[in-house]
């Protein structure tokens, strides 16, 4: 808290009434991030009976972290005159983009026509454009119909407040992350996306080495049998999976209308079907089987990167797909403390990865026994807010006991001899996290990344001089390469965009879609100036002139500073969307009618809670919220001690968060 | 070749006779490697007529290069009252390692007693040790099968020369690289050997970034319809692969022997089977037709790092797995040339990849048509030459033309506004490289490792104190400590094997075995001089004494001299291994009942040859050699102009590379 404090400057500010009340709450016992744990509680202290809070607060409060270049209110004011000089305006764009298109112009090259088109239009009603709708109205429905049908339906992208399903799937599509695929439920992750997932690969896996363990590969397939070894796992994972019966296609030769096309072969059936991973754990505790003989090859850590499949009925991009990325770690250990201390240092690893790395506070807490992992006796969970009130798991780490030791015979003998079983973690992220940060951080102009994951923190636009003054353009190329140069030398990714065939506007218009942190503008007057344009995706509205001397020490500041606030944002954003204290009846009421599709919803639930899968039944029947986890802070503070269930009424057991979630 | 002779000092010495008589030879056209093309050249001219060359000069080229660790020849000496000693003492190990194994004693634990056996031994029989074969005895034959009988079979290493395949698998199998799964054909790849991968991939995905392509991910499972779009890639790769058929498990409720066990639930059969990648031309060019339109979003590169599956009847851990790791890239461009040059340009990435960070040289070279790519207009391949005299296929890059593009009717529209047809390139490397490696370097010792590439560069032996020594224990932990600080401050990869239950004599064994480059042990006697002594893996046979201050900056020039010592008898070994000038009778007669279990067999012949299919056929069945490239140095120079084929004894129109291959 304070080193995230420490980066907050006067430029990059938080909401000030929030943090000055937040000084004054006296710290108890509380969630996983002290800073949430706090303004929670003392949210609770402040509302004691009226749960959920009013929404208009909390659309003050995330509206002004989440949406900081609203239009200016003058915007909207428009003459009639004008506004009949800009609708003929719009329709000439509109009809001149219709012709390139028939014309089979690219899309790279409709870009800056579609942009100024959007400019227009903004003009006209700026709640269609791609800004942030104004504080005030951020309900209000705009009338997007005709914005919708006049521009390409691939280039918009719906506002949250619209329909926030929507938003994140034109984000996805918009800023070139990820494509559906022809096969059902698979997707193309395309390079912007998978430059994120590459840096939380290579940020992950410093840290899985430093946790101890070491790389290794299994195979993708699994004998069908494998999977029944653990019964509890042979439930929770046999029931939709890729399954291989054959190993060779030929060609049809039968009568019929795909005579000559290509068939599974009939004399290539396998024996023994094989299925696709869906997970590990069986293939792999075969395999210690045969590494583990004595106490001294314990602890065995070993991870893959790896693709699974998981064969899903109903997929969001990212979030719930039939073939996903992900890593999974697998342990052996000789004592049950050592399993539970290396699946709790995991998920640890996992919530400073999504703090340091991605800027997601997250909780950590334990899931109640019915949502656990298939096999496991424990499963940890990190459970993050995303900004429409719904839960995204986005970690877990399990305890397994000594379910898949038993299930694969794997024992060790100790050092007094005897042959002991072995006990067992296994933990995974996957592209998952991928949808945790837009649905963290992005905004209704498109994805808001950052710095540290950004593909690109640094993009310099050269304005180019006019066409003769070839003196300018000497100039301006030396004055580019020297800033370039600092830039990278300090480390940073920087990419220059000098496609003679875009226009400015259309170009920062791009890349502030696509979620670059820090744009440079740089021409021929700023050169004489010695001098170049910082523009901060988020945080500071206006922009910055910065001598060229300093460009490059500044830019490393103002994303270590915007590193900051993003993460500041999202933790207050956090904090006000965790609902203390409700009644069952407050929460039912909130939650059983709330959608994905809503944006900013009634959020999470922490409440006194009585342990009990038939009551956890009931309430996923009535309200369709399930237990998100027990966070572990408010947990080992005894925080349900004396408290009475809010479900049954009973003496709690726990304290458990609720919510709906992806 | 200036660069790596500036890395040989008089430490690490190659033939001295060799590069002296390479220094005489003009350099005529030539192969790849100007040094190989000259050297091979050099040979030629002075055997004009006597091809193959004797064995006995190959194995004097090759053994002085490959073993330089080879025991005294005092060790086979003994009395016969000191060989009955021997064997009694050696009985009673063995004795003492099968009491060990019935009581379950780890791996670990009885790794320093099965090295104190081998230790035994080879003062017996110096030829059943873990040392190379004394060079006037390489191909006799030790009488191992006691020895094999008696020892672990998993902890030993067969010998190159007994058998070569044999002693590939048991390096494999003794260094912990990689294991056999339950799923026929398909490997686990341990942390040692995926240690090496991921190290390939570090430094190879830095070039792909380089050349222009992003990282993207495609999905696991393809259409079988898109198999068949283009009609030869159909026929390569249609036949052997993993065909997904259900997406569900369910229980077999059928009366019968799996009663009440798992089946593909025959009511999730997929509508139209899936087939796992074998390759992703179909799945990526699907996904171009969406991305192109202009020629402004040409070239557009893409590459994966990905799992494919290529159903293998028979299999070589490495070299042919149905499931390997690779990396696929895939490029889009505007004209022929600008894609025959892509296809160029990767390939001699590749060739720089293996040089620079694998040691090993490289032939590069167009396939004949009959081996190209399924689908390809030409396809450049680099071929290795290990050390059993066989070629390795070790990276392929495919110009396309506009096979892909036409068959997924992938169009631009160029710049005068006409539609075209995209041309393609495709190029991949796999954990293949892994078996080249292993086949270039390592000797019967066990793995040999380019220090660039090795998972431990360093590995540090302290050696404890006597037991009540306590200020001898502080001083040596403050040495190793400050030692340790400085290799890694230097960006080193150290180990400290610090193991209390391993002999100091079993922890050498053991590094050696792994492949660990230098080997620093520190002693109690050593600290108080300040000293520590260096052991690296080959090349230099003695010990050295380094001052501790200096050991950091003696440890990196000595890994970069290894690395260039490597990569140089690698060079002298390929060059040794072209045979030019053999008649065709000359060629069947060495290659027809060549094996790959035989160690130093009769190497790669450089022919004049008119290109035709059905000769080349006819060669593959009476000699089983085949073409492995058209090599582009000797090619382009016109070295075949005014030859004569040498098995059609027509006019020859390339200069041919035929060989016996993995």
């Amino acid at each position: 808290m304070a080193a995230t404090s420490a980066l907050m400057t006067r430029a990059f500010r938080v909401l000030p009434t929030a943090r000055t009340a937040r000084m004054h709450t006296a710290a108890l016992g509380g969630l996983c991030q002290s800073h949430t744990r706090m303004a929670g509680i003392q949210r609770a202290a402040r509302q004691s009976t009226c749960l959920p809070l009013p929404r208009s607060f909390r659309h003050r409060v995330s509206t002004r972290f989440l949406s900081q270049t609203a239009s200016s209110p003058e915007s909207t004011s428009l003459s009639n005159e004008a506004r009949q000089e800009l609708e003929s305006k719009i329709k000439a764009k509109g009809d001149a983009i219709r012709a390139m298109k028939e014309d089979g112009v690219s899309k790279q090259d409709l870009a800056p026509h579609v942009a100024e088109l959007l400019e227009l239009k903004s003009q006209l009603d700026p709640l269609s454009s791609s800004s942030p709708a104004p504080t005030t109205t951020q309900k209000a429905k705009p009338d997007t119909k005709q914005t919708k049908s006049d521009t390409e339906e691939s280039d918009y992208i719906t506002s949250r407040s619209e329909n926030y399903s929507k938003w994140y799937n034109d984000i996805i599509r918009v800023c070139d992350l990820a494509e559906p695929s022809p096969v059902r439920g698979c997707m193309v992750i395309k390079p912007w996306g998978m430059s994120i997932w590459d840096q939380i690969r290579n940020d992950l896996d410093a840290r899985i080495k430093e946790h101890g363990a070491e790389n290794a590969y299994f195979p993708l397939l699994i004998p069908k049998s494998f999977l029944s070894k653990e019964a509890e796992h042979v439930d929770g994972f046999a029931k939709e999976c890729a399954v291989v019966t054959h190993h060779r296609l030929t060609v049809d030769t039968t009568e019929g209308p795909n005579k000559g096309g290509l068939i599974a072969d009939p004399e290539a059936e396998l024996e023994d079907p094989l299925i696709i991973r869906p997970t590990s754990e069986t293939m792999i505790w075969n395999m210690f089987k045969k590494w583990i003989v004595s106490h001294r090859d314990l602890p065995l850590k070993v991870n893959q990167w790896a693709n699974v499949m998981r064969w899903e009925m109903r997929t969001r991009p990212f979030l719930r797909t039939s073939e996903f990325l992900w890593q999974e770690g697998h342990t052996a250990h000789a004592t049950a403390e050592g399993a539970i201390q290396d699946s709790k240092d995991m998920l640890d690893q996992y919530a400073e990865l999504c703090r340091d790395l991605l800027a997601i506070p997250v909780i950590k807490g334990a899931k109640s026994p019915s949502e656990r992992f298939a096999g496991a006796e424990e499963t940890f969970t990190i459970e993050a807010l995303m900004q429409n009130g719904w839960a995204l798991q986005s970690g877990t780490s399990h305890f397994l006991g000594q379910s898949f030791g038993k299930a694969f015979d794997v024992t060790f003998q100790d050092a007094e001899g005897k042959q002991q079983d072995v006990w067992g973690t296994s933990w995974g992220v996957s592209t998952r996290l991928i949808g945790a940060l837009i649905m963290t951080h992005s905004d209704d102009a498109g994805l808001v990344l950052p710095p540290r994951v950004a593909p690109v923190q640094v993009v310099v636009v050269p304005i180019p001089p006019k066409k003769n003054d070839e003196e300018g353009r000497i100039a301006l190329n030396n004055a580019l390469d020297t800033l370039v140069a600092d830039l990278k030398g300090k480390g940073l990714k920087v990419k220059v965009d000098d496609r003679d065939y875009v226009r400015n506007g259309a170009k920062y218009f791009e890349w502030e879609r696509k979620g670059v942190p820090l744009r440079i503008e740089l021409g021929p007057r700023d050169v004489k100036g010695g001098v170049c344009v910082f523009k901060y995706r988020v945080g500071k509205e206006d922009k910055e002139t910065v001598s060229l001397d300093e460009a490059a020490t500044k830019a490393v500041d103002g994303l270590d500073e915007l590193q900051g606030y993003l993460l500041e944002a999202a933790k207050e954003r956090l904090a006000a969307g965790i609902n203390l204290m409700a009644t069952y009846e407050q929460m039912k009421e909130a939650l059983e009618k709330d959608e994905a599709s809503e944006y900013n919803g009634p959020g999470l639930y922490l409440v006194p809670w009585k342990c009990d899968a038939t009551n956890e039944e009931k309430i996923k029947e009535e309200c369709k919220a399930t237990i998100r986890c027990y966070p572990t802070d408010v947990n080992e503070a005894g925080m349900w001690k004396g408290k009475k269930c809010f479900y049954s009424g009973e003496d709690a057991t726990h304290m458990a968060l609720f919510g709906r979630a992806f």
